[in-house]
């Protein structure tokens, strides 16, 4: 089979990783374009990437280029459009999470893979971690009994620029950030979250309430089995990029999470030192390239994607409920009877 | 001075563990005797304390002995009024926690050691580990900034008999366990617990719902300053005895706990291993002794008490609406207006 | 039984440490008095082991009291004499390693026990550590398969007085420190060892060089049943009291070691932080006194000391050869020839 | 300026990833061709590299390829020969370490480089990983003070084949293995190694003595400055591919090493487990990639090789004459007055 001619929409932070990643890391895979209006990012990709295309938009990308499927990575609101647009023309997608910032626009984004009959794969990176992949394997070998407890930690650095905070853009911090925590817990206990209950505030920087969001969260959740959660999110651990999570089960427990960056620790009279990972790349380490090999490998063998539309859907609804109790103050109910998966994945529905 | 002549009022598993480190390991203390009805406990207290005097209940003792300050580690139901007694014949009281299972009783107990004039201090162990207090060290002196999470677990390897269990006689999973994790989150933060939600289940063992107990909860808490945490305690830790907490500010973090249990690490074709803390005493090593001597010390100096019964009513009362919010499926508001703390400590008022 | 009377010869800082534990850690054991002749010493012994009997010397002492046993802790360069007049007065003797400054003090130390008919135990007191003994029973289980290799390291954060340093009192850095680390290693693998290399300077501090000795050494060694080993000694390992060890084996290894003192972490812009031991107690804990139990055990149940006067000698002509090969620059070969143990003990013979 | 043309000469498992990190992930650089006479490895070639020109030998490649640089993964014992041939044709070269199995063979190659005015680097991989970078750059910012003991280990799971282990052909544990100790050493003290004493043996597999080489070692080294060390080698770590490092000085420590792949510990009854690194790649990460920058970045800003041809012999010198020692059960002093950097590295010579 030839490689699959693909094409990354949008090429910001994450966008211009998926381009390079395709480039070169990924066999089976051509990267033939991008799409950025902006000149300062035209010229990144020149940099970057060589001499792959650049298109202003996704019309004429669509217009001008033969393709076989796309890596979406535009804004979170203009993601079921654009999942709707390359559906349409014949294309396989994965798209950047979330899905959409409303189950419509999942709904939206699903139907048209499936009337189009093309693959739909939500991009749930940390999912492909080695360390959250080993976890998933011990739980699933029955490593640690049966799962009774989840402890998820997402920390990041530093506040993100008020305008991505906006609820309307990014879905702010539970949408953006503890989104994570969520499909990771759904996939390592292989069961839905039913209620959620969070308390949140601008703490740290009380600009970010200006937009409707907070920087540091804390939801409980409850599993349809009976397991029970705690999710925290926070804008603010100085300390480095902290993505923890742990499953206890009645047999035993598994810890996920990575601080040290560099391998060397050292010491003084003050005792003993070591640094942290800053960003999500020193963490994640090959978990983007692993994620692209994974859909790359679903087109091509055409079996079900291993992050489906309605893992992207049965996600956003619990992070939506966790951001409604916020605001609430009240414990949430999560509606779990969402639509099948397009692409009906045994595993996940 | 003279060493304080003291007793310990009940041996069980830690009131022989007191009676033992006040024989021999702290300065200033004298034991005298112990209570026990038990002909087996009477027994043991001969083979570990050597030849102390033993009553068979808590009006003998203070009939025949002339006593500085006493040591109470009945059962919990027990507590309240034997702080009244021993208050009443001007005896300074420690009290194994929680000071009672209702605010009546730590306010009973309380009122007894005020209008008695004497000491009364509140067995909050963990406390006066040397990871907590370098912790609550760190934290006072700005080292992490401000407080904005916290996190702690508090996980047993086994669930206690089914009569220990029964919310009647220990509180139940939270008033013994969780209890902790309260009064370790308000000493570290400096602040009060005003609201709680709590997910909670038999989900190990159902015969524990029969005593109205659960075996594994999550509580989330709201603290009066806006920071938020997340409280977890299992009885089904089967890997070890894991006492876990981490306080995040805006400038950094620390992290209190310790798993390993002899300083060894096996290596194997299958990995690197090593073993686990099964005990409290394996975990907390020398806190006990360090509690026993900070209660001494405020009873020779005059000093207020460390742990006042105001911190036992003020933890009561989070444990009690945390319980509560498991058993209604709704947030709870905690009472903060207790009465104020009877040595007049200014630290936790 | 009755307990055993026992007295501590020498109390400086190991020996008040020994008298310290007799008096109320060891069952079986009953401290009836202590040989200093410094009114210092003597004051400190009041404050910290109460009206215990104080002698001048060890005359005094054996001709005062009835004893079944004593600790010998005085300088090393009287403990073959010490144990002469102990044994001669039919006392069971545990000396403070090593047992003597050259094999001819050690062998007239074990055959005034042997012809006494008393035990004689050395104290090495690292074997008793809970990691050591755990380490050991792993490899005799075969956790390792066949020791191959060994990796010993023993650091002090700073070099003693000039004084204790002469190599006619404590008998420098190899007889005093890397004497663990042999004696360590022998008794981990279960071999002799045949052959040592060493280098070793005094680099810190050139004074050190005045009193004969060094302060920092490498010494390699040879087992007779062809494992290597290098063995590590400092006298400024400013971070802390490092004590580590090593084994692998040809089917895996067994690290040995704890540097954390307090179990917590600081998390700050610079990275992650813990503190360091820095002292014996802190890092060997309970050595001390699972030590002593052994030894009173041995004596009440007539059995083998788990440490012999040729396991003192074995050790000892290890260190000197080390002490010499570092003096002359050539490789020695170690005399292993040496007399059966004293008391027979099968395991090490 | 253009990008370098690139070949790799000799496509065993180095020469495969260097050609495919040449191949993408060097900014500067094109993979032009490699040589192997081998039809499998032109197929696998092939499969990993896409269409690049395969030459069945160097004298083939040079004939018809107009290139820039080479990479030299050939057999060490090739090593001298080939770069001689690369440096007439006025190619810079990239050579595998050891430059030679002997001095003779490193001063020839650096002669040759020197008359030809071309760049030669050895590929000294693992001081080009992140961990050892720092612990040289806290080293020289003063970080631990004045090193005075250095401590490594390289540890593989497995013997190579015995084709390999011949003496003749990698030069055996200690040219093959243990040559990283040394020149991790030598650069990270800043001081060249002048006294060796090592013990070996053929302990797990008799057979690699049949070729002349032992499977275990241990080398103690003494540095000009006055510094000691401990080198050990083993291929026989069953329970992973284990590279630690360590220098101690007299105001601090750094400690180098990884032995985790995966980010999870898994707990359970027995206690806390990981796993280990397995395999090279696993542990030194980008360290191939940064090597390859650092040559091609040398290449392009005419700037002195950050490892010389001198830094090759020197290293090997050290290496023979822990081999030499090993054979002769003597110390043996090392010659130091090698010849000047054919680079004129002021940093080593």
């Amino acid at each position: 089979m030839n490689d699959l001619r693909m094409a990354v929409v949008g090429v910001g932070r994450m966008g211009l990783t998926h381009a390079e990643n395709l480039l070169s890391r990924v066999r089976g895979a051509q990267l033939v374009a991008v799409t950025t209006s902006s000149a300062a990012r035209t010229a990144e990709v020149r940099r970057r990437c060589g001499a792959v295309s650049v298109y202003g938009d996704l019309d004429g990308l669509l217009e001008a280029e033969t393709l076989d499927a796309v890596v979406i990575a535009s804004s979170t609101s203009a993601h079921a459009a654009n999942v709707e647009a390359c559906a349409a023309a014949g294309l396989h997608v994965l798209c950047e999470k979330p899905l959409g910032l409303s189950l419509e626009e999942c709904e939206r984004a699903s139907a048209a893979a499936r009337a189009a009959g093309v693959k739909l794969m939500v991009g749930h990176t940390r999912r492909f971690d080695a360390g959250y992949l080993e976890a998933r394997r011990v739980i699933e070998a029955g490593g640690i009994g049966r799962p009774v407890l989840y402890r998820s930690i997402s920390g990041d650095m530093n506040p993100p620029p008020l305008a991505f905070a906006d609820l309307g853009v990014s879905g702010g911090l539970i949408l953006d950030s503890m989104y994570h925590d969520i499909y990771l817990g759904r996939w390592l206990l292989g069961d839905e979250i039913v209620r959620v209950f969070g308390e949140g505030g601008a703490l740290i920087d009380p600009s970010i309430a200006t937009v409707g969001d907070v920087d540091n969260a804390v939801v409980s959740v409850r599993f349809a089995g009976g397991a029970m959660g705690s999710l925290t999110a926070s804008r603010t651990t100085r300390y480095g990029h902290d993505l923890r999570g742990e499953v206890i089960g009645d047999e035993g427990a598994v810890q996920i999470g990575r601080l040290r960056r560099t391998p060397i620790r050292v010491l003084d009279r003050a005792g003993a030192h070591h640094d942290a990972v800053h960003t999500t790349p020193e963490r994640m380490g090959d978990a983007f390239v692993t994620m692209l090999r994974a859909f790359v490998e679903c087109v091509v063998d055409d079996t079900p994607p291993p992050v489906t539309g309605r893992d992207g859907a049965a996600t956003l609804a619990v992070a939506l409920a966790g951001r409604r109790s916020i605001q609430t103050g009240q414990p949430v109910e999560v509606r779990t009877s969402l639509t099948g998966s397009p692409n009906g994945d045994p595993e996940q529905s």
